[in-house]
């Protein structure tokens, strides 16, 4: 068959086993399974199309499609039409459609006020959440054009020969951005640059509406001058352009770089913009103006900025103690403590009483051994059912090798994709995201957090902090009776890893090399770690 | 015993089974559960604290308690220590906290700007997921003291006889908010009325600075003509002020007592009140200003008063059409449509064409039985895993005879406390609550949808739209084959429903007499619908 054609064609009654054949070999009262090139293979991003690229049809014995017949994807486990193999042509979309058309947020304000700190962080929460985001900073853009930064004058609205470049490198950041919503199933760009002119804003709305984009405006708004003062700190050692210069002169020539701006900047104004959609955010968080929120997308967006903030704290990760469960291999479960998981309770509970951590809270899930686990510090603790492992549905409870035995095509579907990989009544990585984003955003709320789960969901949370993509996310390192020490800095998370020395069985199983679904027993089970 | 103890005292090894014993006849090796009087049997408003009643200790050979054992409680299947029988010396929680202390929501704005619509609309989402609240509408406070209202007059600004009322009537009001959160368990009040002037707040605040409340002020500002014309109109047919006037005389006294506040109105203001905490709601939701957004609880309410509108729309509820399962009287499951629930997609499809929806948005759950009913339909949907039916966990797919043989104190707790009560490795209505509070945000935000999902789905939806409590929650009637239509009328809602036709089992078990755990099968059953 020609790649070229929208299906490729395979006779089957589970997907992956058989070639494909002629239409003129299909048989009665047979399902059949059609899969568009490669695209369960594809990686996590854009997920809402590819949820339903498995479709089948049924013909019946007078050689008629069936009546109203569903099949449930093998990968998903989402119910389908059979009649319908085209995704395109699909009426269903297999989870809420909250981004209907593309959209551009555009931050406005000075520098040092946070703009690129609001922008990666917001992006890496979309794009955790599902929604394919990429931050287009105007000044690397600056930085690629004019290899080496001289000094503030280069900012100077007089310096006419600058003011091209700028001007050449917004419009290629925006080219850019058109080709990442063309023809990179982008969903939102996060336009990150100074945008104080209302002559630049006119400019991206216009470029915007010609598209058919949505556009959201975010100004940080500050005049504390000791946020701004750490926000320049920041800067200095964040920015290429002072890498080879001294803090002071780094932070004497910023200063004036931001003079450059100042005369110019003309903040989003209340009236004369009353049309357009916004949130202006003042002194960090302390108060927001909210305009014409537009949709669905935008009203998480303006929640997720009113809930984040930027006072020092460190968020600690650890699963809960060894289980009588991992002891021996089996998944999921809801078992109590080993004798070694009850000794890192203690030991954990010596660790944190020693890090001397001030109004810690503490979480955990409604299961026995993070319970377990948390009894033995002797604090207050708060139980979350949204952080209850990942449900393995009807392999609940069993080890590898019995899912390997008895269910077999299951076993290599979740190789060949673990972040979308949904367990028969179970759940998937993917699922298990978004029953935490409440998690997410009340971890963004709070301060000290010490966080007890289990290894998928402390793989989710961790992947967040850490802006790691849907595909590494499964497979993140996260050992029995280690804390994960998370402190945020500058753009990013500082991680710290504290063994905390109470040997435990290790539970982390790669992704073995062969995933197809006629792989031998001993491919399948090549990575599965040593148990009783 | 006496009733007065802290705790009663059971032999068991499963509660409710066995009467008081003295201390002296607690064997080793054996769990004893200690329940505190009444508990288990109480509505489920303030179910924090009651979620940890349950509590048991181990003896073990040696006579000493068993080292961080825990157990399950029978009714919410949360893990408790053995050690600890006392829920008010609990270490847990068993839901995150997100209300630490009491909290006054306090309107703020002229009259005619949606104060009550929002004071009402505020508590019934509050109560909904679990925060109990309650309006105090020092309007109705003056009613009762003054039976008759006359006319504008009694609002102007030098009516001393009549200031002294509204004064006492705003103590009056202030002193039951205490009572709330001191007698009652209350969490949030949300003080209805016009509180235009500094002093009144400044009271207000004093008040509550005193007992150590958070206080959130909602003003609403509004000077759109044509809002206040509808909103004026409202008023007429819902305040008992007019209720026996005409509507001319009615609209024309109602603008000259907006008068009368007008002139002391002194809005929040940006600078003197700084430092309060408050949203600023402006022409019904096109902008919004946000100050100094304290906890989890006031920015969840936030996140609430930005999504609601008041656009006309219905919203549609149906369950599924009639599955194979439903007719032989199995729960849960994920099976497909009997012969006649596939007649009701069909009449429902028919329906839906007729009622001539505009953009009429269709949303399923992952089941089966759902998306079938919805393919039927012929038009685009979407489908949210958050709209499954309730898990039954460990009695998925039985019957209630099965149930009651199988699993006999099971099914007798979940008569006790439907609400609250968790399936064995499943959810309880509550958990279903909390699983489906993003689907009501999404619903605020959108105009006609029709939700095609399940009983037990439906009746948490119907709950909210129509303010029912908890404990009547899992029995109203959501009889297959039948479409609620709820179109948000003045304050509330109206219901009509529409029964297409087509026959169906009933699915709908009503409470039976008897709950006790040592009730016979016949009691148990009592209710139980028909089927094959």
């Amino acid at each position: 068959m020609s790649s070229g054609s929208p299906c490729s064609l395979m006779v089957k009654v589970r997907p992956f086993h058989v070639s494909p054949v002629g239409l003129q070999q299909l048989q009665m009262s047979t399902v059949y399974f059609f899969r568009r090139q490669g695209e369960e293979q594809s990686t996590a991003q854009g997920l809402s199309a590819l949820h339903l690229t498995m479709a089948a049809v049924v013909i019946n014995a007078s050689g008629e499609r069936e009546h109203n017949g569903l099949t449930q994807t093998p990968l998903l486990k989402i119910w389908v039409p059979y009649e319908n193999c085209d995704p395109n042509r699909r009426r269903a979309s297999a989870v809420p459609q909250f981004c209907n058309s593309p959209t551009m947020i555009v931050m406005v304000g000075l520098p040092a006020r946070g703009k690129t700190y609001i922008s990666k962080k917001l992006t890496r929460y979309l794009n955790w959440i599902g929604v394919p985001t990429r931050v287009f900073n105007v000044g690397q853009y600056r930085r690629q054009a004019v290899k080496t930064y001289k000094n503030f004058e280069f900012f100077k609205p007089d310096n006419e020969e600058a003011m091209r470049i700028r001007k050449a490198c917004a419009a290629a950041a925006l080219k850019d951005v058109s080709e990442f919503f063309s023809k990179e199933q982008g969903q939102v760009a996060v336009f990150d640059a100074t945008n104080t002119t209302r002559e630049r804003r006119t400019l991206i709305l216009n470029f915007a509406k010609e598209r058919g984009y949505k556009v959201f405006f975010v100004e940080s708004i500050c005049e504390d001058p000791e946020i701004i003062a750490e926000n320049i700190k920041q800067v200095k050692f964040g920015s290429p352009d002072y890498a080879d210069c001294e803090f002071d002169e780094a932070m004497e020539d910023f200063v004036q770089r931001i003079d450059c701006y100042r005369a110019s900047y003309m903040p989003i104004d209340d009236e004369k913009d009353r049309k357009l959609s916004y949130i202006k955010i003042y002194d960090v968080g302390v108060r927001y103006l909210v305009n014409r929120v537009q949709d669905h997308l935008q009203s998480r967006i303006v929640y997720y900025l009113m809930n984040i903030h930027v006072t020092p704290r460190s968020i600690y990760l650890s699963r809960h103690g060894e289980s009588q469960l991992n002891l021996v291999g089996r998944i999921g479960g809801d078992s109590g403590l080993s004798p070694r998981g009850e000794k890192y309770a203690i030991a954990l509970a010596t660790f944190i009483r020693n890090q001397n951590i001030k109004d810690l809270k503490v979480w955990t899930s409604h299961m026995k051994r993070t319970i377990q686990t948390a009894e033995t510090l002797g604090v207050p603790y708060e139980q979350w059912k949204a952080l209850n492992e990942i449900d393995a549905g009807v392999c609940e409870e069993m080890t590898y090798e019995e899912i390997q035995e008895h269910h077999t095509e299951e076993f290599a579907l979740r190789d060949q994709d673990k972040y979308r990989y949904r367990y028969p009544k179970g759940e998937s990585y993917e699922d298990l995201v978004h029953r935490l984003e409440p998690v997410i955003m009340e971890l963004e709320r709070q301060e000290n957090v010490l966080v007890v789960c289990h290894q998928a969901v402390m793989r989710c949370l961790l992947a967040y902090f850490l802006d790691k993509p849907a595909d590494k996310l499964p497979y993140l390192r996260c050992p029995l009776h280690t804390v994960l020490k998370l402190t945020p800095i500058a753009y990013g998370c500082k991680v710290e890893s504290f063994y905390l020395n109470i040997e435990a069985v290790n539970t982390h199983r790669e992704k073995p090399g062969n995933v197809n679904v006629n792989r031998n027993p001993e491919d399948a089970l090549q990575t599965v770690p040593d148990h009783i």
